[in-house]
């Protein structure tokens, strides 16, 4: 009997994962979207069914997860922590790359009292970042420090922005203006977004430039390490403008009057800058990461590093950054399924990171579909010569 | 008997031009303007009249000046072609600072036949850089380049700007957007606003970027060189703002929707970034020129440099712009009235740069006032060794 699977959402990152469910078959894949033209981006693929229907609808939703024995999550931020709660409420194993801007181990204890296991912030960064620092946490006696680099970018550099949003635009400002919190000395600090810009050479892309975002989530709370630290990737250049911009006002999000007339700054300047930032049919993207791990066994101080360096697929034309998010969720989507994943609750991927049978078919799954990470380790000497 | 000069205008510039004149035993000095607070500031001279009134009323205008035996003009620049228009059309002589957008040369006959001196663009830049360029084309047989670099900057360099407006911001805006023209091969040629930055090491200031704006004015036509240009100097980096903020299109000059609101982009800009490009009280601003001139003396090419630094003045609490663009203008109003210049007609100052009279008097009168220009001279080798 096939086990039945529902896709909530069917944008960029929802059809990457639709398409890689539907090669599989004991799965029976069941995609679900409000816009019909969202839906005819899959409709080659053998699917159970395609369905047009809002899953804003809490009741809508939770009719339609109820019927399936896994729900995959692929809609907006927005929708994100509603959509977690009915389907924790239904009772169904889920798996979420929606990067809800609420915290969703508030609804841990409520997965754990129904039974159900929701894995979220399954994609890369959130999601394999985690995954690789909660497999460091168990392999090390001690961490000492954490540091996260990650960066959608286009292939092509173009004047001025040097950027296309390989994800919603609004999200990208939002990055550029909360502020980030990190972890030094062992208690959450606080820092301005988009501060302590510096250069970093990474292999196969060059020069960037990394700054502070607020991007640890949930690994602040679920990691014990004196340094922890995540910073976005962007091509050298761009966020001195994006600084500028902030700094003036123009991503303000309280209304200005303008001449008699009540305008809000950022609604203008999306406007205006937004359609520069769309991905073209001719863009190509990569995915660039690199998460550094220092800490000890018995007294060795080690540091492990892993590159990620991750292309437009020209085949199935499939952007970088719907492959490295989509492709963590649907693997996930057969380890809750075929038994991998029992732990009830909600668990972001660092939990998981410690079970080396989990850790190690997220990490193959990635290799077999071409999403590789090199990893190294070195010593690093106390004692200066 | 008292020569009776009246000033147009009590801003920044004006009120400068009215401190200059009213040492002066033998005139007696009148300004005006429309805002009673203006006046205030010159309130301390010993003045013949300070009069509140609109000079944007035509009859008004002429009312005034044909009771005066020299008009200046330092009114905005939108009032500056109509009110020379009025001061010829009354037979007054007149000396204009106010960077007028019309080209004033269309005026010339109509001055000729009423008999009236009439010097425009009496300024820095235009204005001592006009008048140097005149001087250099009667000293040597043939010109063959001109460039004139010009900046208004404030001393301080403060992130993300590193600009404040010595004049009207919006003004500003209008130099980073209307096409730049200059002379190549001895024509007219356009260029995009901002474009060919390149740095530039200036004595005193440092390093500071010159890009094309549209600076040329009356010396495009008045004098013959196959290669002319102006360009305009920030500290570097601002100008790759502008220039993307133009790019994304914040400068539009035309109404976008905004969420069913209809705005110019320029206005919301304006309204944004122009409360950070002001001048307050406790800053201090520079000017810095650049002539550079190229041309032969019989088969010897020479290369001519004029370079100007010129600083906020502490004593009388007057911004370098001030001082720079109101002296020329105030030594001017006396070689017209001592019948130094007796030319009839609409003269910018390159036409009057050949009379080493006038060259002389405006030279010396500014270093009087603490303004220096450094004269240097080299041979430029045709022949390499």
């Amino acid at each position: 009997m096939k086990k039945k699977v529902v896709v909530f959402g069917c944008g960029l990152v929802g059809r990457v994962i639709v398409r890689d469910l539907s090669r599989d078959d004991e799965l029976s894949v069941t995609v679900v979207d409000r816009s019909e033209s969202a839906l005819e981006s899959v409709e080659r693929l053998p699917l159970a069914e395609r369905l047009v229907t809002d899953l804003s609808d809490p009741t809508e939703l939770a009719r339609v997860a109820s019927r399936h024995d896994l729900v995959v999550g692929a809609l907006p931020g927005f929708l994100g922590f509603a959509s977690l709660r009915s389907v924790i409420d239904v009772g169904v194993p889920y798996v979420d790359i929606s990067f809800m801007p609420e915290d969703p181990l508030l609804l841990h204890e409520a997965a754990v009292s129904k039974g159900v296991t929701a894995v979220v912030d399954c994609g890369v960064a959130p999601g394999m970042s985690n995954l690789i620092v909660g497999r460091a946490a168990s392999t090390f006696d001690r961490l000492e420090r954490v540091l996260i680099l990650v960066g959608g970018l286009p292939v092509l550099r173009m004047w001025p922005f040097e950027y296309k949003a390989v994800f919603s635009p609004i999200d990208v400002i939002e990055e550029y203006t909360r502020p980030a919190r990190f972890v030094e000395y062992g208690r959450i600090v606080e820092r301005e977004a988009l501060s302590e810009a510096e250069l970093v050479d990474l292999p196969g892309v060059g020069t960037l430039e990394a700054f502070n975002t607020d991007g640890l989530r949930s690994i602040a709370k679920t990691i014990k390490a004196p340094f922890m630290k995540e910073k976005t990737l962007r091509y050298p250049g761009h966020i001195e403008k994006m600084r500028m911009m902030r700094e003036a006002g123009f991503f303000g999000t309280e209304p200005i009057d303008v001449g008699g007339v009540s305008v809000r700054p950022i609604d203008v300047t999306s406007r205006l800058m937004f359609p520069k930032w769309k991905m073209q049919p001719t863009d190509r993207d990569l995915t660039v990461m690199r998460v550094v791990i220092d800490g000890y066994r018995g007294d060795r101080l080690l540091r492990t590093t892993y590159d990620l360096l991750d292309h437009f697929e020209e085949g199935a034309g499939e952007s970088s950054m719907s492959r490295t998010t989509g492709f963590p969720c649907a693997i996930a989507v057969r380890l809750i399924l075929d038994g991998t994943i029992t732990t009830t609750g909600v668990l972001p991927p660092e939990v998981l990171g410690p079970d080396p049978r989990v850790y190690n078919a997220l990490m193959q799954g990635l290799e077999s579909r071409g999403v590789r990470f090199r990893e190294s380790v070195e010593e690093l000497s106390l004692h200066q010569a």
